[in-house]
């Protein structure tokens, strides 16, 4: 009897996310390829599209089938496989129809005048330009919080759009006590003897030959080419239209290969990510990402445990110095272990190290939840981010470009998405910490370049389930215990301790 | 009365402009970057979007509206640019709504198979694979002209959709006219005695510095690079997603720039034209180019009465000197001139001269013409290519794959395309000629690099006027007389007897 109602539903999410997939293509073509002139336009066929999107989402429900197949779901008459896509299609459809049209509309016309309006107080360095539609957006993300509905915080709701499972008390909690962790770590690290010149690591390097080593490290780590591409753009990201059809950016400094190298590998963490995705069960919720935490746990995993560590290098500094004699020919490993791994406060936080990063992170998290929570009010917003930088990284902020103003997301309305970033970064280590038991000699086999146990180990437990389970449940699953951030601190101690000589 | 439908009618336009901008950007992305596995998701992304697309035209007459339109155009009471909107949407709308879902599923679906026999075909030259395949879309494409409906022949419902308002009888009379023309002209250019050594201008030409040049030529001659771009593809080509956002292709020979820069030139005529079209008319068929073959005689101007003449080459060639010194340096003009336009029957249409190309397409005319009619069957293909060829170009086929699987048309359905080529050569010469009279030394402005009097009279006569005119009303409106090949002819003799000293 449910049969053919969820043969049906399966059917329309595969033309659902076929039609996100082409969503998706129209952003990395914008920020890949389009010509200057097109941005309009571009915006009214994205804007387009993104209708008939919303429209098929709230067409599910068409014969009320959909909130049929989630009673018998709920009843324990549908499970498995189909329990999950049930459940998964309801959640996505419950947030969809609390949202009427008309504020979906105003929230993108909102958002898509305010992103040209940031970038230019970017540029200006003038957050009074870009404080009234600041004021706009937090003011519209509170109605979405009260349109979703919440228990607790009205943060809650928008978190639950990227994380769903955690809330606003279980971030603030373990957000706190990493807080407590980094600033006094941070501060023995800065008062260290030991002194790391990352000078010696710039050099001239062509562009087309940075390309080939970055594609180079690419294939050797498990990346397929031929159903993905990297490509250049001003900020990298990746995008996984399909798993055949993943696509990462990174961006080149022509006086730093290192600088494109580190995104490129963050980037291919979620590329391989998406490229393990069960390709069967393309469209459906078996098929899609856990949560952004999870998805920036594989880039974090790929790009500091894997891509910053001794094993990783060991296989590929060799080939560096081959690619580029100058001015690696003249470094030792052991030096440019140090190098990659040096801890500094600095301003930005997508330049951030391991250390420092999630401080960054933290800050930015404590002023949008207070925002939202209607603690603060937009127009504290600098000098609140100066006395935190002061307060967490010892840091003077010179200008609100390098301040407040650095980032995307607020102006992009992505209110909750912050903290994702740093329970990537704990998730990660938590994983490499259960990879690390289950696989023997793992570092043997990284050293040699070996990465099929990486891609097989994070295949089995991660990528292959789809979103079977949430974030938490995952985590608790893969590794046999809750989400608990003592494996990231013990490996930035451990890490840490010897480079720093604490 | 009828303002408010026909605003609404405009919106509606102007969405499924933008979805079918979309649907162009993932062909473009097809060609230009999507890795090599993607492409069954790709097939079914574009499937269900083209299946929107089309649903949103049937759903254009919702309520009778457009129906209601077209009777008051009819009657003459909506006329201007709002009759020319109710018009031709009237025309799409009324071939749309006589092809069956079921009839556009199947015809998508045995194409979509038949590319890749079609392709295996032409690499393994066994036209026997393919055979079954091009019965199965010739059956189909008789029956689309049945759904169709037409007077005299059953090509004439498939040209509509490509040439409106040209039926078979006018194509075949012209083609005829110009067959018995130019076999005679070309036999007297194979009798001349003077030789032209075409291996003197082929060289080494790094890729970059190809592409600087032929970019170089974009912008001297008036391509917005700023609203469009160049890519590398196998098959060059165009696609205008909107004026503000025009993408060309070219293909790069190492050994030959001018390879790349015969197609740059060609495609750059085809983007002039879209970049051209009145943006604040994106969306309705102000906004459209107005047949494929108007469409054609852009690209051709450019490439032949502009590209290959001496005044574009004495601007360029000592840029050309400049950038490639070797081979260039030692070659005269003069030399060059002849160089670029030898005439030299072959096998390929994609790279035959200005005197042989209209011959190729005039055989595929002819037997295309024939099958669509029943005169002839698919299986008897090869044979007639072979003997054609030998007729008209003095020429053996040593194979199918250099003969009748050489082009990628028949596999993709395109039957009634073909002689819109020949057409865009006819209207090109025709132009020019009108050109030459309305610009006061045109030859001088070209060969200073001034292109803008050139574009300007192609915008104020042919661009900016959208669908507004048929080909054959726009010929008449800007040349003030019907198409005659003469221009095309008299073109030919003059260029040819000077270079071939006939």
């Amino acid at each position: 009897m449910t049969e053919i109602p969820i043969k049906i539903l399966k059917e329309r999410l595969v033309e659902i996310s076929h039609l996100t997939s082409i969503l998706n293509l129209l952003e990395w073509d914008q920020e890949v390829n389009m010509p200057r002139k097109a941005g309009d336009a571009r915006a009214e066929a994205f804007a387009h599209l993104a209708g008939i999107i919303h429209s098929k989402i709230l067409a599910l429900n068409e014969g009320g089938h959909l909130v049929q197949l989630k009673k018998l779901f709920d009843s324990g008459k549908i499970s498995g496989g189909n329990g999950v896509i049930v459940n998964e299609t309801w959640r996505t459809y419950d947030r969809e129809k609390k949202l009427p049209a008309s504020f979906v509309q105003e929230l993108a016309t909102t958002i898509s005048k305010a992103q040209g309006v940031w970038a230019e107080a970017r540029t200006k360095n003038d957050f009074a330009i870009f404080l009234p539609h600041l004021e706009k957006i937090v003011k519209l993300k509170k109605q979405e919080a009260e349109l979703v509905g919440y228990t607790a915080s009205p943060y809650d709701a928008l978190l639950d759009a990227y994380e769903p499972g955690i809330d606003t008390a279980t971030f603030s909690a373990i957000l706190l006590d990493l807080k407590e962790f980094l600033v006094p770590f941070l501060k023995r690290i800065k008062e260290s003897t030991v002194k790391i010149k990352p000078e010696r690591v710039k050099g001239r390097f062509k562009l087309h030959q940075q390309i080939i080593f970055n594609e180079l490290v690419l294939n050797q780590i498990g990346f397929d080419l031929e159903a993905g591409r990297l490509d250049a753009s001003v900020h990298p990201f990746s995008s996984g239209f399909h798993p055949y059809d993943v696509r990462l950016t990174t961006r080149y400094k022509e006086n730093d290969v290192l600088y494109s190298l580190g995104s490129t590998i963050h980037e291919a963490g979620h590329g391989l990510y998406e490229q393990g995705l069960p390709v069967e069960h393309f469209g459906t919720p078996l098929a899609e990402t856990v949560s952004l935490g999870i998805h920036e746990s594989q880039s974090r995993l790929w790009e500091n445990q894997i891509g910053k560590s001794r094993p990783f290098w060991k296989f590929f500094y060799p080939k560096l110095q081959q690619a580029f004699s100058k001015p690696f020919q003249n470094i030792l490993p052991a030096e440019f272990y140090q190098i990659i791994n040096r801890v500094q406060p600095s301003l930005i936080r997508t330049e951030a190290d391991e250390v420092t990063y999630n401080l960054h992170i933290i800050l930015r998290f404590e002023i949008e939840k207070d925002l939202i929570e209607g603690k603060i009010k937009a127009k504290d917003l600098p000098a609140l981010w100066r006395a935190k930088m002061k307060e967490y990284l010892d840091i003077e902020v010179p200008s609100d470009t390098l301040g407040v103003l650095q980032d995307v997301h607020w102006s992009a309305g992505l209110f909750g998405y912050f903290p994702t970033y740093s329970f990537g970064n704990l998730y990660a280590a938590q994983f490499y910490a259960k990879m690390e038991k289950d696989i023997p000699n793992l570092d043997r086999k990284i050293a040699i370049g070996d990465f099929t146990v990486v891609i097989e180990w994070l295949r089995r437990h991660i990528h292959l389930t789809g979103k079977t389970d949430t974030a938490s449940d995952l985590v608790k699953k893969v590794t046999g215990e809750a989400l608990d951030p003592k494996y990231f601190n013990q490996y930035l101690e451990e890490k840490y301790s010897e480079i720093y000589n604490l």
